[in-house]
């Protein structure tokens, strides 16, 4: 694989997959937007078809990982070079932070309404998180971080830590072993589509304690963009809790990878 | 393919898209439907399946378009000739009014109890968009026009072009990536349903702003019905609005066919 | 395709197919079921998912028509031989009507709470249908025939009727051109699965008005057995309507087998 | 297939089915959950995907039974010797109790704060089980041990076994199925699609009145690690329930191996 097509689908795919991920948040959660209010199901089965057409569009390209989790745990399994690593998390990242820009030009209008809402700002102010020995000294996350990035319910870091490197070996091992169940083909188009529906299962199963980041760029990208936007009264962008969704998947798909090895190879 | 197979197809498979499309909103919409306020996920995936029943029926036919954005990213990309788009794009328009017709027929009784409904219509009334700078000019839709066209949360052309233009970028360019991921053959069956997939996918992720046309005759077609239908007190039918779903995604279309023939070609 | 594989096949596929069916109609519409109140998307994936299983069950035995609308369009195409014809349909009546005594076995502690409840026969009571001229005189549909049949939310056959038909050329096309896609070839599982997936759409977007029968014996076979089963409380089976479900999907099934002919032969 | 790689494939399969299933019932059970009633349709899917993850995942290892009640069928059916059944039931049953600790290590925080609020405990408290003949003397089952196991709405064995029976004959004869579709081939990733859809269908349809154990080991194994796990204010495991989740599906498997043997071989 040239390095032009990791560059390429790699770069896109993740700007599409976070695009359409962060899109969901985006339906789900600001006011003027016909989603809103859609629910837990409409989240997860937007992040599964976001890694479905992302998946979809990258996968002859660049084999579409769209995740340093991922890429990872497939150069672990010897599947991908270690040199090529690199690469492929630089695109990875430049890719979210592509895609949580257009989130932000897609949404624009609800991102100004909802942030200029009274009512919104109202009730943001007084959601200190419960459970904290000093709410006062919380990071406080802005009314639209959840838009753009993770953060857990209740934020004990070695919790938030455990939940998302179960969830990303779950993730990743499922990769891993993407064609031992077809003779030891890959699958193509067939794969992205369990891929994604695993996602969902994912998302289901495993989002409840922290949003399932499962995917470091897909965290911080859309973070980094989140603190350079000119959103009005956007709030802080939580970056005491921004290293649990970035260390979590990396264990969590390193885990994957030497697991394979041991059990699968 | 023939002249009559693209006409066949093409005529047959919009016809069926926007029943199943225009279905969908009629049945959360309207009193007396048993699916009445059945919430988001089922229309977006009312629209997904939309898209799965009409491809397959099509395309064997005519290629399954459906969608003049479609139709021009593929006669960018070199996949149809230029000459056949004119046909394409008619076929497309015709069977959109006919899917649109099919729609009332399938509800009428259930369009005559919503629209003489008096609670309906004084709700209606009051109904007019906020933030406007006078709200009287505004063009007023009518109460029943969503189920047959799209229209804006926040009405503003350049936000909603882009809303539309962004969406439609990712439906074209995932269906010109087709089978990239499988050796670069066609997909039948399997392709169609993961553009379904990838259609839900949109619906979920873009569609909260302006409701996801991404298709011109999906918008045009029952608009042009929804004018000429003889239904009890529905209203205008928006034509100020009537560009931006006709633009938006032919610009889409244009714009992934360009960015498949520079960067995945 | 041997007589006794027909008789197999369709019997036990299409018991499977109103076993799962009703079953899910029970599961969201009677007490102490823990899926009471799922809503529109839950029935209406139950049903689809009812279609996969029993299609997945019975296709390499019998073909999985496992409705009269189906074999009379596969009939008409010639893809089944007339001589075949009737003993399809007597087995499809025959598992439609065990399906539906399964779904008794499997609910019979939710009917018998349902049915016993005051508050249910209190409600059903006063339940006459809006808009009749005279309510008194309507055929009265028991608490729990919507587990078993289907109604309309509007009484008017001749509107009833035309959604029927209108759904099931739908249904009856899309199984018809099935290959048409991938060169000709049946599908075998995946073409299940898209089958299923388009009984979801017809179902999202076509049920609202009389709850998509959209196969005579899927109506006519729980009816039989609503009228004979033992259950307390239950009410008419609503036999005036019964003719609509069977006659729509004849038509509609024989209209697509046409259309077929004419169109994509 | 050598009897590590049925070890390995269904422990680590069962782990992952129970993981993810019992992840959703967390998920949407628990205080400080994303997911918090999210409804049944969240738990059928989530269950299904389950389902899919581990059979993608396992499949090509060790044919991903992953619960007795398919090994059993698949030995009647011949399919798989007796002799490697007893290794693939306590592989499964090891599996499943790794999957429960797992939920509890993904959901500890939630575990905690749902176990520990007074408004929780105190519904608990009077949630007596309606219409049994002493309440006090019922075996109480605690307020998230429906996280782990199964439990019917309305407590009667023979009702209950019945359900369990059914809904189980329905999942193995898919299964026992699979491939007769398609000229006889096993499926691998389509196959383990199909099922998983099965599965949710399954939960839609039939999982009202026991909640669809349909599978021995993913009803006792975590109910085991329910009784063992400090939790605080955990109630009881019900053990008097535990023997209907396991003799069902195994009467159920067995049943559907036979009525494989008769009807389709």
């Amino acid at each position: 694989m040239s390095s032009s097509d990791i560059f390429i689908g790699e770069t896109i795919g993740t700007a599409v997959l976070v695009l359409l991920g962060g899109g969901v948040c985006a339906a789900v959660t600001l006011k003027r937007s016909k989603a809103q209010n859609a629910g837990w199901v409409a989240i997860t089965f937007g992040w599964g078809f976001a890694v479905l057409t992302a998946a979809y569009l990258a996968g002859g390209v660049s084999g579409a990982h769209l995740n340093p989790a991922v890429t990872i745990g497939l150069a672990i399994k010897g599947a991908t070079p270690w040199s090529d690593v690199p690469l492929y998390l630089a695109s990875q990242l430049l890719g979210a932070m592509i895609g949580a820009v257009l989130v932000w030009a897609t949404y624009y209008g609800q991102f100004q309404a909802h942030l200029t809402d009274p009512a919104v700002l109202a009730a943001h102010a007084g959601n200190g998180e419960e459970g904290m020995v000093d709410p006062k000294a919380a990071p406080k996350a802005g009314p639209v971080l959840g838009v753009f990035s993770t953060g857990p319910e209740i934020r004990n870091a070695a919790q938030n830590l455990i939940t998302e490197i179960i969830a990303t070996v779950v993730l990743v091992l499922a990769i891993l072993t993407e064609g031992l169940n077809d003779g030891g083909n890959g699958l193509g188009t067939l794969g992205a589509m369990v891929t994604a529906f695993v996602v969902v299962g994912i998302g289901l199963s495993l989002g409840g304690p922290t949003g399932y980041a499962i995917n470091p760029v897909r965290d911080l990208g859309p973070r980094i963009v989140h603190s350079l936007l000119p959103l009005p009264n956007k709030g802080g962008s939580d970056w005491t809790y921004a290293w649990i969704p970035v260390a979590g998947p990396l264990i969590g798909g390193a885990i994957a990878g030497g697991l394979y090895n041991i059990a699968f190879k």
